[in-house]
């Protein structure tokens, strides 16, 4: 007989039924050879004496194996493992299974060895982040509250069954009058197909334009994510410079005539990382050239919303009359980064092959909380949050500029941006960002390191401060402890 | 002058200030080159009377254009269109230009021209689905509260910002106890990943293990959106026979000895659509070839936790010992589809590497929904849950095979089964499925047509229909009307 005492371990302090531990013990040594077809299991009270269990245990461990198919029971002979069951060599699972780089059996190829840098301001407590909105300004409460309330009014409805791929269509009107007195973008509710925040737009955009071995102009300087993502749908990316006026266009144009170019990739405002605006002029000349060499511009508009001094640029998408821009934007990021929503618009019949691919990728977003933002821009929440925030950041980035400026003179360089979150901040050469980053957390203080921003051709040592996250207090505390850290 | 009375509209009803529809429509007309660079623009006096509205209004208007840098101002001459503005040549915009067809320009390959099936019982009102949960009898209210209270406790902490692609840690480890409880799956959270529903697992893994040719095993019968979702990922189908006992092992071992297949996709309980289950027997054996033979099995066990005879078998997951499979499960699916949330769980380095490509898609799902389900797994809501519903689902079976048998005897056949919420249900060959769906709708009842299950290699006259929505008056009379579409 084999050694049950030793096998077969009870645990009494997890939340599975002694009887169920006997019954998936058995199950292991069956199917781990140990116990062959047609071996006999030993009588139950001798295995109740052996591993110290009530009788009665065994026998309902033994009447759960026969029922889930793994023994018979014959009359007066006693309980045998499956005589049909097909015969398995026994395995020895050494303890190094447990280290994980030999775990897997089949085989595969890891299209992500390359793991992306830790990124530091996640952390708890006092950071730094590279421009996230202030969570605690959002009407979080009221969402909430619409959310709730709507979960009561269709429960058992429809509403809780499978919607569109494309998102609710309350809130694609939501969005489309949204986008239409903001912006001046005339799209309608066929146009819009909600995401789970812009990165998703980026994905499917990619996905559904590139095949391997297109190009793709990005900027030298750009959304690591972004680059990421074109990447894995196989596309080759070609860098144009960015300048204070963001992308160089005239440079997109030399690269144009001698290359073909499926998609342009352009975060008009503000460039990521470096929070320029792209011109107007750039704009129009983007998008000659896009009915020229016809491309596509997908255009990144996550930060349209936060812009200080004039009333920010009208978005290409709300210039074009071409229909050769996919433009995607994000409510996460004015709202709260953890609650996944945005939207893409471009030509219907794109929208409908991107609904199609979104299908096979997760079939929908969440109705309901799709729903519940809509309420907030129908009832005017969403405008109120908006300028109220806009107000509070513009404090935040003269504050934080301020504080810059007379206290980093000698160790960092920037310039004031117009919009968005944060401060791309050149940091003296001398200063190791790496150690800082580290030396900060050490003193309270979650910072990132900057190597999030660097790629194969953009080599700085700079790096994006995020200040709107920041209370007047918090951001006097944190820019006092960097300020220690890099001295 | 410009004939400006019918080009510049204004529209009183529409939520956008005057000024800025006349900005606009100046916008409009520079960028699609009527006004051409350096025109100028007619004085505020004169347009103001043109058009009909106040002087001041088309102040705001030119001031608005010159900050947003389309026109510029100069003293004594007036306000001009920029004169650095590329120039545009003219388009006329035909009318047909809204004719979604011609509504592109760039050039792209519309992956999904072949639209899927659309299927019928989404409609509002009485409707036979193909096996949904009955939303009424989720925790849905239990869930808000804990969504809303936890929004509350957290508001304002990292919260809120971006967590794990992953997935929340909290209900990681609750999933994970679920699964040792349930299923003696005996994984750590590091082996989670949290997903928006099945359909992303399916979708995650199949990006993640396929290379374009790579050949996959499924069903002759099989689930269509993960054929689909294969396909998209470049590989090739090997369909295996499926029997009353799910897929033939002994057909796959055959094909196995002629060509290399990286991955075999297996519904074990219950097979889509034909609701059959796998045997213990053949679970061994696919999980001795995958070892012999090095491939990977996508287990997706969406309809685990609906069994109403004996305990479910074990997942193939729980019983390997060699890292073979990725098993994919459904919290949606249990719950209500359109809260979408599910998981998978695999070998740490593959998580991993899924947990990369997540967030290339949209970064990570709904934190504070993922938590409120935690909390419900916690707190016994969710087996609660279960085991409510699992009686109720069982009585809602019985009765509408019970009215099957009794009222349907000359046009449909089925198999009563074990578990899951749908019948298989064959219909007389005079029946035209797509007419009767039809004509249910036009008596009051969605059904869908069958179109769904049909694959190439698999042409049936049979559908799901689903009983665990219907409440027992719904049941009658939903099936009362297909009785009478159906003579």
């Amino acid at each position: 007989m084999l050694p049950y005492k030793s096998l077969i371990q009870i645990d009494r302090n997890i939340p599975v039924t002694i009887y169920i531990q006997v019954c998936n013990s058995f199950i292991s040594l069956i199917t781990n050879g140990t116990l062959q077809p047609s071996d006999i299991l030993p009588s139950s009270r001798i295995l109740a004496e052996l591993i110290g269990i009530n009788r009665n245990t065994v026998k309902l461990a033994y009447e759960e194996l026969i029922s889930q198919g793994w023994a018979e029971s014959v009359e007066r002979k006693g309980v045998f493992v499956l005589s049909k069951l097909p015969v398995i060599s026994k395995t020895k699972l050494p303890e190094t299974n447990k280290n994980s780089s030999k775990e897997e059996s089949f085989l595969w190829t890891n299209k992500f060895k390359e793991a992306r840098p830790v990124r530091n301001f996640q952390k708890a407590g006092l950071s730094i982040d590279d421009g996230f909105p202030d969570v605690r300004l959002a009407p979080v409460d009221q969402l909430m509250r619409e959310y709730r309330s709507l979960s009561k009014k269709f429960y058992g409805k429809n509403f809780l069954k499978y919607g569109s791929s494309k998102g609710s269509e309350h809130l694609r009107i939501s969005i489309s009058n949204y986008l239409s007195n903001t912006r001046g973008l005339a799209v309608s509710s066929e146009n819009i197909l909600i995401t789970k925040g812009s990165q998703m737009g980026i994905y499917l955009t990619a996905q559904l334009l590139l095949n391997p071995s297109d190009v793709v102009a990005v900027g030298t300087s750009n959304y690591s994510y972004a680059d990421d993502t074109f990447k894995y749908a196989g596309a080759n990316l070609v860098r144009i410079p960015v300048d204070a006026n963001g992308m160089d266009i005239d440079y997109l144009e030399e690269i144009l005539q001698k290359q073909k170019i499926k998609v342009v990739y352009i975060i008009p405002h503000h460039h990521f990382p470096t929070t320029v605006t792209l011109s107007m002029e750039r704009r129009l000349k983007l998008l000659n050239l896009a009915r020229e060499f016809r491309f596509a511009i997908i255009e990144d508009d996550y930060d349209f919303d936060y812009h200080y001094e004039n009333k920010p640029y009208l978005p290409l998408a709300s210039i074009d009359h071409n229909h050769n821009v996919i433009y995607i934007g994000s409510i996460s990021k004015t709202f709260a980064p953890a609650l996944r929503i945005g939207f893409m618009t471009g030509p219907s019949v794109f929208i409908d092959a991107v609904a199609s691919l979104r299908e096979l990728i997760d079939k929908q977003g969440d109705t309901l909380l799709e729903d519940a933002f809509s309420v907030l821009f129908n009832n005017g929440e969403m405008e109120r949050h908006f300028r109220k925030s806009l107000k509070i950041y513009k404090q935040r980035r003269n504050l934080f500029c301020d504080i810059l400026q007379s206290e980093f003179r000698d160790t960092i360089e920037f310039e004031i941006p117009e919009g968005g979150l944060a401060i791309w901040s050149h940091f003296d050469s001398k200063i190791d960002l790496v150690k800082m980053s580290e030396n900060a957390l050490k003193n309270g203080l979650s910072i990132d390191n900057g190597k999030f921003y660097k790629n194969e051709s953009f080599v700085t040592n700079a790096m994006r401060l995020g200040f709107a996250s920041l209370e007047e207090k918090e951001m006097v505390k944190a820019l006092g402890i960097l300020k220690k850290v890099v001295q």
